[in-house]
């Protein structure tokens, strides 16, 4: 979700569903789900983003766990590229989250204004890092 | 901000504008600035929000070298209780993101209430930590 600001700057928005630990749904879970859609597998998932087969493994067991359906049915026998599918109530999720971060960019559009706006002249945000403080 | 849904189960959303880097305003930085408002000092706002002094400057010098006109105004030679202010273009920031919090709450209903209704029955969420995955 990036909307361009004044001197190219582009601020992203960030939702996030928390209800208590590792139990929340954000971007880094959604384009998980998205990723195993995409290559019906969680390796090959896992590859595509970047991350360790076992943390995509968890992330998927954490969501597994806390819904009545899975998010993601794993088909341990089958060959690699069709050995994982995102069930319908994933999918619903996804679709879900995707529909809430547009009308949140709607909803901050006011917020990032402000913000741009404060800018420095000639503000150029710093490389991004992974997971720090809000 | 949370909604309580089934069984006591009560989502927060969480919402963070990135730039990039440390250049994120989010609920920590703005609770911060809520901090220093009240206690009109740096070290007793983080000391009420539990963290290092150290870090809490830290977090007021990111905004300050974002923004064309500081967050937070230290003056060092006055008493404590009144060795701080947040300016009014501070102010602004904290009320521009509460106003985008609220209005997200309910650009996210659908998603929070599909969350909601997929969790198990007699779902109880884990105790909630700092700083994870999202």
């Amino acid at each position: 979700m990036a909307a361009r600001g004044k001197g190219g700057v582009a601020p992203r928005l960030f939702l996030r569903v928390e209800l208590g630990g590792d139990d929340r749904i954000g971007p880094g879970k959604v384009a998980l789900l998205e990723a195993v859609e995409r290559e019906q597998s969680i390796s090959a998932a896992a590859r595509a983003m970047g991350m360790s087969y076992r943390r995509a493994w968890l992330l998927i067991d954490t969501m597994n766990r806390m819904f009545r359906e899975p998010v993601v049915r794993a088909h341990p026998g089958r060959a690699t590229g069709r050995s994982a599918e995102v069930t319908p109530s994933g999918a619903r999720l996804c679709a879900a989250y995707r529909a809430a971060e547009m009308r949140t960019q709607k909803a901050s559009k006011a917020l990032v204004d402000e913000i741009v706006a404060a800018l420095k002249p000639g503000y150029r945000p710093p490389a991004s890092r992974k997971r720090s403080a809000s």
